[in-house]
């Protein structure tokens, strides 16, 4: 999906809102258990019942790997459907993969052509060639995790250089020589507020994929004000705060209503 | 597998060598193809002809990642035929895996559960709680990446603090604070030589995982005199430089040659 895209469907939906599909089989209604492919299941009733909110969804990669051969026809089978049924919507891989030149080069095969989702989310350690084979994708994108919502963002991507300059600006700097903000966007936790500003600074035309709102204490409202651009530039994801509103029959409703609650913030706040 | 019996093994096959099992389809013999699973066919015959001169097997899991439910099924094979018939070698899955905490516990799953892996290589970006569920389970190793073998590299990992210590260093101390060496490698390029005398200084009873030897340009010399200890401390892989010696019927005798020979040199060098 182009960026042009993506940006109509924002305006469309009034939404920036990403819903994280991070399915795990001791967390989705018991009901569900009995069936062939009860992720799959879940997936695709929780994707209908948010599809008018949502503008992106997100698989996390690891909650399907755990379960081998049998997680990767789930996830297999929950990309087709997006594509098939939702095609407006952007699809992210959250795998941050990020290898040498050659290997890269597989996992974009294996995102990209194998399963084709619209974006894979990178780690940035091994620099430029880990990056750049899943930019020969047209179309394709990056998300490289810049500044990330959890404690461990501490250890390393906040050490700063002689000049002052942190790990994560040092890594949004470099990657824009790599690629445009057409290809290119930033993971950006929502729990690290008082940076918000620091990276849209750094990268003022990129989009940002921002995890951490609410389960994870992060403010939608700092978000939504301090880390967009005029072109909205922030998904924002949600994953607990949606998909795990009910154990019971009305998990999908739930999810809905959670989603449709989201989306007006959103609104309100930028439209 | 504890430490003590990588040491005996070590020490009984006079031998460092990891090998590499990035087993590309378009790169394996022609006359495998026609099997029902070339990619395992072609690992069962690598690993049978090598397994006397190897202390370690790393597949790549890009490699198998990228042919999607197929690719996940040689995997699972390959670590499987590992675990049935060679208990006693040292089986690493190179993933490059890192997330938050309770993803990166799914990834430790994927590879430590559902497949019976001896350790992961894992990207330190995301911090303690990327890597600490992984620690979680007995006798399993994380091989954290440090300092590794390609271009990319000089991009963040040689950045210097105001101090001048570079990244890679302030990962190798900071992670020490985490994990014992029992439990704890790093990933080490052997194309940045200049650079391993730091390395073991700052982390000076870890084994290495050293990449790079041969097709990348790695001396296998210096890095047997600068990189090790007094338990040997490191591995050293080599995956073109064994596994893709000959595309004809031959080629396991070629994979075999090969090992033997680096495996002489390690004798040699080391005993």
């Amino acid at each position: 999906m182009n960026r042009k895209a993506l940006i109509a469907q924002i305006e469309k939906k009034k939404s920036v809102l990403c819903v994280g599909l991070d399915t795990d089989i001791n967390k989705i209604p018991e009901h569900l258990l009995s069936e062939s492919d009860p992720i799959f299941t879940f997936n695709k009733a929780i994707i209908d019942a948010t599809a008018q909110f949502a503008v992106a969804y997100k698989p996390n990669i690891a909650f399907y790997e755990s379960r081998g051969v049998e997680g990767w026809q789930a996830l297999s089978k929950t990309i087709d459907y997006l594509n098939k049924n939702y095609p407006e919507v952007f699809t992210i891989a959250d795998a941050k993969r990020g290898d040498i030149g050659n290997t890269s080069k597989m996992y974009a095969e294996a995102f990209f052509n194998s399963m084709e989702f619209d974006s894979v989310t990178v780690a940035p350690y091994m620099g430029v060639d880990s990056v750049t084979p899943f930019l020969a994708f047209e179309e394709k994108w990056v998300i490289l995790l810049a500044l990330t919502s959890n404690q461990g963002a501490f250890d390393f991507q906040l050490n700063e250089n002689a000049e002052g300059e942190a790990l994560f600006e040092t890594v949004v700097k470099k990657a824009q020589e790599w690629a445009t903000p057409e290809q290119l966007m930033f993971v950006l936790g929502a729990t690290k507020t008082e940076y918000l500003e620091r990276v849209r600074k750094a990268a003022p035309k990129s989009f940002f994929l921002v995890p951490g709102v609410g389960a994870q204490g992060g403010s939608l409202e700092e978000v939504l004000t301090k880390a967009t651009n005029d072109d909205y530039g922030v998904l924002v994801n949600s994953t607990r705060g949606i998909i795990y509103q009910s154990k019971g029959e009305d998990f999908a409703e739930a999810a809905a209503e959670a989603a449709a609650t989201l989306q007006g913030q959103m609104a309100h706040i930028l439209f």
